[in-house]
């Protein structure tokens, strides 16, 4: 209900709209933009409301909350994700870009490599060059049912003997695929393989469709624990990734060790406001909001693929959960420049560009679902008209 | 008269209180706690208005904030304290711990040495070993004015060719000595002769008492912009260091480069709260906050100073800056251990050991004399009582 109601994004200093020239040149008042992973949702009652309180509190010097961030973390992983992690085996970032890179600087050393399943996030590659470690990509297989699939043999020829880490988008940015517990313990069998750290990135975890299911990686694959890290995040689910806050959960005490020594090294610690706007999410208010939000989501993304797929040769690919739709253009036969003339002068409509996620985006799309549906519809009629002669 | 408000910070989560078990012991409904530089006074009104303002706004996304925060900071450091900071120069860290953390992997590599001058905020030691550099101290001396003075020739002579960077307190936590223009250029001098990156840590240098004045490093030593670090925030002065936001102003175009390589590869971008918090900070209502403050602190300061000098053989370290006093309890002629359990157990006074500031704090503390004036009698009257049989 109150997903549909219509909020003033156009103005402020939101990145999706206050930077929408980025990906769409001047946005002009009839612009969409459909990019960066932000929800044109207000925050959720139980989160506006520990804000408002933490902010007439008058108190926001030094604080003592991450061990209770801690807690939140660990019961909500248990009760939502049937997971039970540990809150002692839990550290604190700032957000989850900031932990991956913590990552690679605790688990690798400049010129290793890092595998990453393509097309993905572009953060990713990002990162890894950032820190000057190599980008080994694993182009994802589209399999028949429309979907991404692993081709593990393919990488395990492709290796070097320079690897010394996986990270996986789990479920899968963009696109929503879920990984089933067997492909989850298919790589995490190809990290003892190859003796990797598994950096399992679950950042949309709470983001599935219902009737879909997420099974976390310590879960799926038990075995991993002492190679595995988990990434978690109330940001991306609750819409407060200004907040600028992760969590990095490590069961295998030595890697945990070596993490935070790096993380301690840069006096890393949670901000007030994170602390305290995560744990307010991860409470059965928050559990009750999401549980809209991914019914409001999947709808989204149902009408959104419907729209698609009337465009002859088009379809976007099937989600099981985000809102980051993903949809190749290549069938149409068409330069990446003349889609994307369409789709940002035309239709005005402001997605991610494929081609920053790696191999296997450079004709494709990733367009955010995360508004009103009104805003869907709109998106998918000026899409068809863009493309009204394609036959 | 605001700040005479007592304010309920017992039982809340700030770690003065709520951790002053790791400088007290047990804290009893009698504890006055007294160390980690938070002050009892809730933020400034347009502080907490833009609090409010942001918790009700329903949008804690991606924001595109940090250019404002560049604006803020250096049009605050223009009109405060005469230093025209380019906005551009200026890029924000996750406190300035975080800050301090990323100069020292930017600009020295592991078993580098830096020079700090002791007695000084404990974190810098901290820090500089956790990075695994050398920390090189310069005992300050005490002047024939009772106050922290430089020894650059003892200094000079302890030199062994690894040093690379030097890390100033300025104005000086403890005791809130303000460097006089012509000592900061003798350290500028020095960083030029033997090519050390200068790192000037002003965090405090909004707390200065009427009729005082601090005089930014870029102003007094203008000759030592090729090779000076800027470290700046709002956090202690308006009470927010909950917020984690600080920023590092450098002007020369190689040296910023090489550390906003360092904050690009671990993602360290500013949280929402924090950018808004500072920016509202950073007002004519943030200044005029600031100077009632200050006034309020003098005085706090002046009241400490008369009551420990009447404690035969006592004083307190003059202050001009700051609410950080220093007493020096070795002319005393007592150990450590009998002072320490006269303050803590008899007194029930929190305040920081000396001994965790480095030479110079064997027998020191630190008093936060951040807090309400009839907390500041009160302490001065269990002072006196616990050392009542000193002739």
């Amino acid at each position: 209900m109150t997903f549909d109601r219509i909020t003033a994004r156009a103005g402020t200093w939101q990145t999706k709209w206050a930077s929408a020239e980025r990906v769409m040149g001047p946005p002009g008042p009839d612009a969409l933009p459909m990019w960066i992973a932000d929800m044109d949702f207000d925050v959720a009652p139980v989160i506006a409301e520990a804000a408002q309180r933490l902010s007439t509190s008058g108190m926001l010097g030094y604080f003592t909350g991450a061990d209770a961030l801690s807690e939140s973390v660990a019961a909500w992983m248990t009760s939502r994700h049937g997971w039970e992690a540990d809150p002692d085996h839990v550290s604190h970032t700032h957000g989850l870009g900031n932990g991956i890179a913590l990552c690679l600087q605790a688990f690798s050393e400049p010129g290793d490599a890092v595998i990453i399943f393509s097309p993905v996030y572009h953060e990713f590659a990002m990162k890894i060059r950032r820190n000057e470690r190599e980008v080994r990509e694993s182009p994802l297989l589209v399999a028949g049912d429309g979907r991404f699939a692993l081709d593990l043999d393919r990488l395990e020829q492709s290796l070097t003997g320079t690897e010394r880490i996986m990270l996986i988008s789990s479920p899968h940015n963009p696109a929503g695929r879920i990984w089933t517990p067997e492909e989850q313990r298919a790589m995490a069998d190809f990290c003892a393989r190859h003796d990797l750290i598994l950096l399992s990135d679950e950042i949309h975890h709470d983001l599935v469709f219902p009737g879909e299911r997420h099974v976390p990686m310590p879960v799926a694959a038990p075995d991993s624990l002492d190679r595995l890290v988990m990434l978690t995040a109330a940001s991306k689910t609750f819409n407060i990734a200004g907040c600028r806050t992760g969590s990095i959960t490590i069961a295998d005490e030595t890697l945990r060790a070596r993490f935070r020594k790096v993380l301690h090294a840069l006096d890393i610690q949670p901000n007030i406001y994170g602390v305290e706007l995560t744990r307010a999410a991860y409470t059965p208010e928050g559990a009750a909001w999401c549980d809209e939000l991914c019914a409001y989501l999947a709808e989204n993304a149902r009408r959104f693929s419907e729209g698609v797929a009337a465009i002859p040769g088009l379809s976007a690919m099937p989600m099981q959960s985000t809102y980051l739709a993903w949809v190749d253009f290549s069938p149409l036969g068409m330069s990446w420049e003349e889609v994307r003339r369409r789709i940002v002068e035309e239709a005005r409509l402001g997605p991610s560009p494929g081609p920053s996620f790696g191999t296997g985006g450079d004709c494709a799309m990733r367009f955010n679902l995360g508004t009103q549906r009104i805003r869907i519809d709109e998106a998918v009629s000026r899409l068809q008209d863009a493309f009204a002669d394609v036959q």
